[in-house]
């Protein structure tokens, strides 16, 4: 095809305005993500509450790997490359369960849930089992919420720092997984992350978000707004600090954070149909400030705090044209579904936005694909989103 | 996959054999015709029919882009570019329709029915408007029938200049489009028009075109009877004018044209069931003569014109193995349907050719993708479909 | 994307290991493994009975290639390549079926049973009609199975010595086909001759072939059976010559080959639900020793004779990630359905066992294609998929 090389693309970009479509297409640009990104960068992976017992398990995909999340007998939670060490085949066809053991279903080769080879059929006395143990991720099991990275030099400390004091009042090892939700988006993931870091588009396309949320507003218009919120923040135990380290600000690829604290519109204390609550107060929260919680942990994994619930984003790159949008709801550990929250309600704004934003990313993509698409310039509520490109460029180069 | 390079593919063409596989199935070959080709051509998009009033409008689909054929207050039709002008989303998402604007579903950036950008959210003070207006191919309203072409510099008058007295007769400015269908054929466009441009195929397989239409024989066979039909058509009203400018007879890439007109056999008088008339006279065609006028323009859009009826036909390029035959129907305006005229009827004998042209083209191309497919001769009967081939490979090569 | 030459890739194969994931995947590999090994081998087409009367024929396809298997007048059988010499439509659009002539549907080009062009509407006589025959592919009937080879100089006579005398009690050429099952792999075709050519997996996946099948035991463990059953098989009847010429031991690519007996276990006499007869004894076999005669032809088609049935595969590659396996079961030729045997009851066995390895081989593939897959240590019971992969790595460097 001759494509032009990577090199001359990222050379020939205008600034302060949206990438070009090679992009988003090309498996060679891909594959250099996966490279350069994926494998080094903090990734959500679930919730701690999907294994709550020794030998619990679940499996998730990303850039075509799969990882079985698993407890081990001790109780840490491990991150194993689910690829037998023999011929390969999938040691874990189930994507999730409990076992005593992973038994590859092709030659019996048979790992702990540590993923160490205990037994090989026929070369038990002639094998080097220790030779052979399943490849692993690192895992962060941070306040319950289970990160991984392939990355074996990875930090982690920094940002367990910055995020631990504000996000302990929700005492989020006490929550557990409400809902979770998978939505395949036909699309590169960068325009599903760009579409997440700016909410220029959501006074047009969420109407349901755009009501009750600030967000969804120029700084400029809500600013008096947010300092209220944060001057009450304190009086319901909520911290008002904030941490700006996302793209060219964190220290190292795949660190990537923020967390922020803003305004809720109109009697609005929750992100729901009504505003009103859908769940139990988390943990020390005494009472509904108005505001939210939004943060970033890792370049493709975001979440959003409100004071009942919690709301999880991963946007997980399959293939250079293909996405997936995973969402987790969380709630207090003690709260039971029917009594103490309607799922459907729980659910309703992020699963009718996420639905919304698929659409969106999936019709950004038809014309970035045009031959006749010239990108056009980000306007200043993108300021979240030109910053990711600006990083992501810089990240491609090296 | 060390494919060969196009000009040594070119190079060892057999001349008066047919195309190597490579040409049908090579993605650079593929843009190297979108390039060369499809952006100078003239292509038809429809008909002035199904936009009759200010702000009606439909999209078309070609090599992945997306034009949106749209009346303007001012009566003019233009054809737009579905890219928006700020991060590239599809500003229309409707197939057809009525709109006073093109509104973004993204960010609700704001076009007018000429592509002027009208007004982007937040950023109207700061934004040059002017620089953005929705990128435009030229449109041709030629006696209704309209054609685009994303050259801005591609001549028409010559082609208008060539037909406007062959077909005035039909009145085709009034005309209306009765009906128009998509036919989905896996293979290579030029599979489909080398299809087109020959009727050697005629008789072996399709018996119902066969019957009725002179075009199925060879030339002396039918030599005499086109005499006749020629002498017969002025006292009906019709020109027996002919033009032959397609492939390399034509002044530029895009331009190709012929018009021609053939004699229908025993009895028929146009191209039906029974060979008997399906709808009312065109225009100020007096009478059935027992011809037919077949032309040509541009290198993928054709037309056929009955006494009483209008076939036209586009093979859209979608992807190196995948083209769309559209078809449309044009009857006189004033027709009503199930009085005047009855559609099944009416699209009868071009709906059942058009289906068996997929069927033979498709399994034209499972031999063609063959290691053992050996390109063969052209015969007499395909002599405009050898000089397709010929044009092609010269357009190619540049 | 760049990749690795694949002379490189040889090049780093760690010997005694599985082989690489860029084997299975990249679409340049496989044409090269088309040119290498599927145009010079011996590969299994299907059985006379198929064709028993001039006229009769069936179509298979390979790696994108389609070859019409047809009985002509003389009551030969051809193999022909489905492309016809004009303008390379496939000739015949059934899979199977009687016929006195191939006519090209397009123009109507015409073929006799031996491919012969007859006609050619028009240019009847200026054409050349010898040169344009179908195009045709070798063919031996041996002993009723009918092997075709792309090379018109590849040998057959060697493997027709070898073989003749084992096989020769069983009377193949007065057996039917029973049944015929294609099975659909979505994986590399070398992943599925891997599963086939070992056992070590028989244990863990096929608990149905195990319990009656010594070939999944450790030769070792069966040695002495081994014997008994080679000592039986003389009073049955039957031979015990073995030959081993499979991978580097064959004389030249796709002329690879094995001829083995070995013993069923505790009581089984045939390979069934229950271990007893399905059918009746074929040939002049004169009763159930104990034993199974498996052999491989190609390096795609392989057998195992029963005493009272023949099971044959062929692993068809279809494209890089796609294969399917196509499964023949034969009987003796007076056998009649429903009353010498019961067609679910013959097929249960290599079905069931089929749809496992399916399974296998598609975990196996997902697994290979892990960025984290590093090829792990064949064991004994693995050797000849070993001999198979060295041998690979050979052929692909020549």
């Amino acid at each position: 095809m001759n494509s032009l090389p990577i090199k001359e693309l990222i050379a020939r970009h205008r600034p302060g305005h949206a990438l070009e479509q090679d992009f988003y297409r090309r498996a060679d640009v891909f594959e250099k993500e996966v490279d350069s990104i994926f494998l080094k960068s903090w990734i959500l992976a679930g919730h701690q509450s999907q294994v709550p017992e020794a030998g619990d398990f679940f499996v998730f995909e990303i850039a075509g790997e799969s990882i079985i999340i698993v407890r081990s007998d001790a109780g840490r939670i491990n991150a194993l490359l689910n690829v037998c060490r023999h011929r390969g085949s999938r040691v874990c066809l189930e994507e999730q369960g409990h076992t005593a053991r992973f038994v590859c279903p092709y030659h019996a080769w048979n790992y702990d849930l540590n993923g160490e080879l205990q037994a090989a059929p026929q070369v038990m006395d002639t094998l080097d089992r220790d030779q052979y143990p399943l490849r692993r991720a690192r895992l962060e099991n941070f306040l319950g919420l289970l990160f991984i990275n392939f990355d074996p030099d990875a930090e982690f400390a920094p940002i367990a720092s910055d995020f631990g004091g504000v996000l302990a009042p929700y005492d989020l090892p006490h929550t557990k997984l409400a809902h979770q939700e998978s939505y395949r988006i036909r699309s590169n993931w960068k325009l599903a992350v760009e579409n997440y870091c700016e909410c220029y588009h959501c006074v047009p396309a969420h109407r349901e978000f755009a009501v009750g949320h600030g967000r969804a507003r120029p700084e400029g218009n809500v600013a008096e707004l947010r300092q209220e919120v944060l001057s009450r923040a304190q009086s319901c135990g909520l911290s008002a600090k904030m941490t700006q380290k996302g793209w060219k600000n964190a220290e190292a690829v795949g660190m990537d954070r923020y967390v922020d604290r803003y305004p809720l519109l109109k009697g609005h204390v929750s992100g729901s149909r009504d505003g009103k609550p859908v769940a139990p107060l988390l943990g020390t929260v005494s009472g509904f400030d108005g505001g939210a919680t939004e943060f970033q942990l890792g370049p493709i994994s975001y979440g959003l705090v409100y004071c009942d619930y919690v709301v999880l984003y991963r946007f997980t790159p399959v293939q250079a044209d293909e996405t997936t949008c995973e969402v987790f709801w969380l709630v207090r550990e003690t709260a039971v579904e029917g009594e103490d929250y309607d799922l459907q309600e729980l659910i309703w704004m992020w699963d009718v936005t996420t639905r919304a934003d698929k659409r969106i990313i999936e019709d950004n993509r038809r014309g970035v694909n045009s031959r006749f698409f010239v990108p056009g310039p980000f306007t200043p509520m993108e300021y979240y989103t030109q910053a990711f490109t600006e990083w992501y460029l810089d990240v491609l180069q090296t």
